[in-house]
């Protein structure tokens, strides 16, 4: 019955409708579908979904679904488990998958050996068009789908590559080494994820072989399998923006989740104390002129908002490789430029305002030159701040958000009350 | 001499190369490279560039460049043009030619039908697979590059599809319509290119047949401008979440920034005085206890960056689909409990540093309960306004921020001041 209705369904499907599912039934529907659930469907899932199914299933049901996967996604499943449960399925498969899944799990995480397949076809540069057609035709265990077929010598070094459109428009008699592209893109299985990602988009590619130290093919990734990184990488810049852990997921429980929101708010909440400091520094002032005190965090925001502007241009060009040595200072002159423009633009209207609600056409001089002070700081940090995050090697997605905020609350709060006990001779 | 240096370059790297260069030698090398230049480079650069060039460039050259590409890369650079020009070049253009990107043109922007690419290989369901490929052998004019043929009837109905590596695989007498895939998923001329993309990413497409209102095969899409649309739409998502028009791009011109980001920051000036005007209303209380205006602001601060944290999630799931209405009230409710829980703990910790820094526990308490409230105030605004703008067919990412913030900034002073009145009886 049940057997009956999820046959027909995608893996992605499979996927969705297992997700759906209270997570008690979950672990019940799969052994109870057998050998119509696709384990496929559990690299659609999310990860806490997946880890949580792993721990439940008998790690018979686990051996006899991966035995049925390709290597790219038997290895999405494994990477995740611990040391032990890893090597207990993988004692359970046949010795071939054994030994392909445990080299590609040796690479590094988020590498493209993680990410490639090892099922591939690949022949010798002496053969013809027409003989590679008839291997084609004739071997039973090739991948499930591919594009291209790649050209290997002896020692299995990669000479090039053709696709099967190519090929099968090719005469019969011609030899694949006079067929083959050697121009193609590869990329080495140490490479990370990111990397991969970027030749792919950059050189519109639906494959790209996978090669090791010595040139050895011993892959390919496909598109799809990129597709979802740059989604989990996109995915990862937003979150990082926006003060979220990349690793939380929709399906979290409330304690994984405030937990992990708990670190950045903690963070947050020193640079809210320091904000604040600057403000205790002038108690004084502020007691004397309560306009002030109602005024100050209108700088500080506004501010704070023209910074996180140009900080996502910044970590967003960074992220895609748009900006970098080459570019940097003209974009960090031009984010100046925009600062200083709008720093005028809003300084005075700021002032405008101010100096009516207030009756008084000093606080909004006052007001006017901190809010050009704070906007031009704002976008020299804006930009700086990502910048220099990247040059040490951190990932500027994930802090230049506070840095910059605590810049500009700062900034704003000390040229605002600093010039008012100035001007208004307040100390 | 030009032409040698950049004759062996892909199309992307001559799109790198040309926006690299100052941007008035641009067109003359593209004259001076004729033939060598690839005129599919220009899908590769800033739109901003790419406009500039085609102002500038003579209409027979453009004519001459658009002629050799496949119809997808033709309509995505002249779809940007003015009418006038558009029809310029089209007039220029084979009659074939020209109908088959003008109906492309007729699709509404951002839809399938500007996506796909009308070069495609269909063939009748009674022809055998030796049949076919014997007839992929003997025609010149095909695609490129080409993946899968499609089964049509003779109203051009799309019936099925068959990939490349199965069809070589195939006994050479079997009929194309025993060996099409008739499952697989198809997309409408009129979808929008984020479904089109949704639907790529979920079934792990490489291409995927586009069917005109009667089913009829029009077009097909291929995975690598999916690529560009998902990107397209993370970066949308990215710059809406961080106050920056979808527009802008890294060779714009300071002044177009400027005036682009003032919009933006206007809106939040006009919040920023709403939050003020709640201080305002407080003057009194402030002047006789000034702790209070030195604390407002991290009250607001922290309100606002748990709410953030909330609305990023749930603007990134509803961009991708993950939230809807069938998990609405449950992530509504999670979220409410992860405001609670921060709101406890912040409440605490803010409230015992505030009470030591001004010896005072009274102000701890309030501080402390106001922390609570703004936490929960802002765990609810993070999540019912992106779903109530989504409902109401706004773009969630483009506009949470504001009203997001204006419900923490204006929560959290009234909290704040006006437990401190009732407490320390100030009014
Ligand atoms: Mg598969
Ligand atoms: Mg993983
Ligand atoms: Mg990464
Ligand atoms: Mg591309
Ligand atoms: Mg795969
Ligand atoms: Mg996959
Ligand atoms: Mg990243
Ligand atoms: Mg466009
Ligand atoms: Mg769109
Ligand atoms: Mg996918
Ligand atoms: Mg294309
Ligand atoms: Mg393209
Ligand atoms: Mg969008």
């Amino acid at each position: 019955r049940a057997q009956e209705l999820v046959r027909p369904l995608h893996e992605a499907d499979q996927g969705a409708l297992i997700e759906a599912l209270p997570a008690d039934v979950r672990a019940r529907l799969i052994e109870l579908l057998g050998d119509v659930f696709d384990f496929a469907a559990l690299t659609e899932v999310d990860d806490s979904v997946r880890e949580e199914l792993l721990e439940e299933l008998p790690t018979e049901t686990v051996i006899e679904g991966v035995k049925d996967l390709e290597s790219d996604d038997a290895v999405y499943i494994l990477e995740d488990l611990d040391k032990e449960d890893q090597d207990e399925i993988l004692e359970g498969l046949p010795a071939t998958e054994r030994i392909a899944l445990q080299k590609s799990l040796d690479y590094p995480e988020d590498s493209a050996g993680r990410l490639m397949q090892t099922e591939l076809v690949a022949v010798p540069p002496f053969w013809t068009a027409g003989q590679t057609l008839d291997h084609l035709h004739a071997t039973e265990d090739l991948p499930d789908s591919f594009f291209e077929i790649f050209v290997v010598d002896p020692g299995h070094r990669l000479l090039g590559q053709i696709f099967l459109d190519k090929l099968v428009r090719s005469p019969r008699i011609a030899r694949v080494d006079t067929l083959m592209n050697t121009e193609r893109r590869r990329v080495h299985a140490t490479d990370d994820q990111e990397q991969v990602a970027r030749v792919f988009e950059r050189y519109n590619l639906v494959s790209a072989p996978v090669v090791d130290e010595a040139e050895r093919l011993v892959g390919v990734i496909t598109i799809d399998d990129v597709v979802d990184v740059i989604q989990e990488e996109a995915d990862e810049d937003v979150k990082a923006l926006g003060g979220v852990s990349s690793e939380e997921e929709l399906s979290d429980r409330v304690a994984t989740i405030a937990r992990s929101r708990f670190v950045w708010l903690f963070v947050n909440l020193i640079t809210a104390f320091i904000a604040s400091a600057v403000l205790g520094l002038f108690e004084g002032q502020l007691q004397k002129m309560v306009a002030l005190a109602v005024l100050a965090p209108i700088v500080a925001s506004q501010g704070g908002n023209a910074a996180t502007q140009t900080m996502t241009v910044a970590v967003r060009a960074l992220a895609v490789r748009e900006l970098g040595a080459g570019n940097a200072l003209r974009v960090t002159l031009r984010e100046s430029f925009v600062g200083l423009i709008n720093g005028i633009g809003f300084g005075l209207l700021t002032g405008l305002v101010a100096s009516i609600w207030f009756h008084d056409w000093n606080i909004g001089l006052v007001i006017c030159i901190a809010m050009l002070v704070n906007l031009v700081a704002g976008a020299l940090g804006g930009i700086l701040i990502p910048l220099t995050l990247e040059k040490f090697g951190a990932d500027p997605a994930v802090s230049s958000g506070v840095f910059v905020t605590t810049v500009t609350d700062v900034v704003g709060f000390f040229a605002f009350l600093g010039i008012a006990t100035l001007w208004f001779g307040l100390s």
